[in-house]
């Protein structure tokens, strides 16, 4: 029987295996959506990954990831523009519920991240038309204020939709429990967000996390009280799968097939 | 002459000196103030200290530090509190400027985050009669949320702010940069605070952070706006000196004497 309320993001077994391995796996595990990365998409080739995913009959729950609009230059900036535009048609190609955005940080050298936000704003602002004509909606995912400087400058849900609110279109965000769980304003947020919640990602902040990046933990294994987000996230519109997504350096050390089980057994037991 | 626009937290040279090594250093290189920790004073005995610490002449623009309110049960909370009562005699013992508070994690085992800033509530609300009396104040320092799980529950400025208008009392908040530049909300809420700003401190969050304790940068070295926090905080109605607080392993590693200078030559030119 196939968990259809539960995605894997591919980043979470992309040490194990290629994009058709892991689309395998997921099959044979019940599991019942992925969410890719570009670049396993281009290792594959796009044509070939898109007949994959289509034949796998999973659900895809996203592609990750445009963004990194801010860039130190008017041609750099406008190189990001052109990125998020095929990023947009590979979306669109594997059917993806949303292209997720990651912001992006700080030009090289600067200190002003206002002006990094104004460029994220406008970069997105340049997509949303051929977003609107391909059918692919934007999400918006805020990072954890940790990744303002080198990652992404978008770090509250607040923030987030108060780029939606501004730009409108078919924009919203992902909710990423690693990301937001530690916001007082969390609650009202979500609420605020309602429908326009893309995607939710789940994952657990370990309370001794020893690395910036690759210290994600297992969901169960941490503090972000799982059960209660969803159940804000669900309250608020979203009907659509939990997607893991775990980037951990002892997690890839596993067998790829050893981290899907505990995905699924984690995913009935404390999602 | 004597720079009275900066002090030196005591944490930023702990590896290299004692309390009485430091304070001699901090006279010796001209510094206007210094911000000890507890367990400094404990460490030379807190007589001696207060006397050194007179003697010298440094304005205590601090003491590091009370608060680490949540606890598994009643008891754990109740001597919580007994512990921020003897901080806030020491604070008064010093004549510094403020007991900072830095409000505690998450109790071990919980998920629950809004319950631990209940009880960080509660614990200030039981010391302020007791701040009230001796005359210090007490200043709610929010850290960054990576530190919500095992540090400090209050992770920005909002927050802190909430709890002081609902407390009243002497109470105030730090504005240490390195834990709100990313805040999409600091002009707004740096203004807010106005004259309950009772420390600002100073330091830098460098673009590629590899430890999440122990690698903050020297002022200059990062991507934070220094003197346009500095500017808010001033316009806000701030008029102390300027603190600096660099947990390092690479400054650790730094002879002492070369840290002063480096902090000196930094406020000069970037702060």
């Amino acid at each position: 029987m196939r968990i259809d309320g539960l995605s894997i993001n591919l980043a979470t077994v992309r040490a194990q295996w290629s994009l058709r391995e892991a689309v395998a796996a997921c099959v044979r595990h019940g599991i019942g959506g992925i969410d890719p990365w570009r670049d396993q998409l281009a290792a594959t080739g796009l044509d070939d990954a898109r007949r994959i995913i289509a034949d796998s009959g999973l659900r895809v729950t996203g592609l990750c990831r445009g963004g990194l609009f801010p860039a130190a230059d008017p041609a750099g900036r406008a190189a990001a523009i052109d990125e998020n535009r095929r990023a947009i048609d590979e979306a669109a190609a594997i059917a993806a519920d949303c292209l997720i955005l990651v912001a992006g940080g700080l030009p090289a050298g600067s200190r002003d991240i206002a002006g990094a936000r104004l460029m994220v704003e406008e970069g997105i602002a340049a997509i949303l038309p051929q977003a609107r004509a391909t059918g692919v909606k934007l999400a918006i995912e805020p990072l954890h204020p940790m990744y303002a400087a080198d990652r992404c400058c978008v770090n509250t849900l607040a923030h987030a939709l108060d780029i939606c609110d501004r730009l409108r279109g078919d924009l919203g965000v992902v909710v990423d429990v690693y990301h937001v769980w530690w916001d007082p304003d969390l609650t009202r947020q979500i609420a605020r967000a309602g429908r326009r919640i893309l995607a939710h990602h789940v994952n657990d902040w370990l309370r001794s996390t020893t690395d910036l990046l690759f210290d994600r933990g297992m969901m169960g294994d941490g503090v972000i009280p799982l059960r209660q987000i969803r159940k804000l996230v669900e309250v608020a519109g979203y009907g659509g799968p939990q997607e893991v997504e775990i980037f951990s350096h002892a997690w890839s050390r596993r067998s790829g097939d050893d981290v899907l089980a505990t995905c699924i057994e984690r995913f009935r037991t404390v999602c």
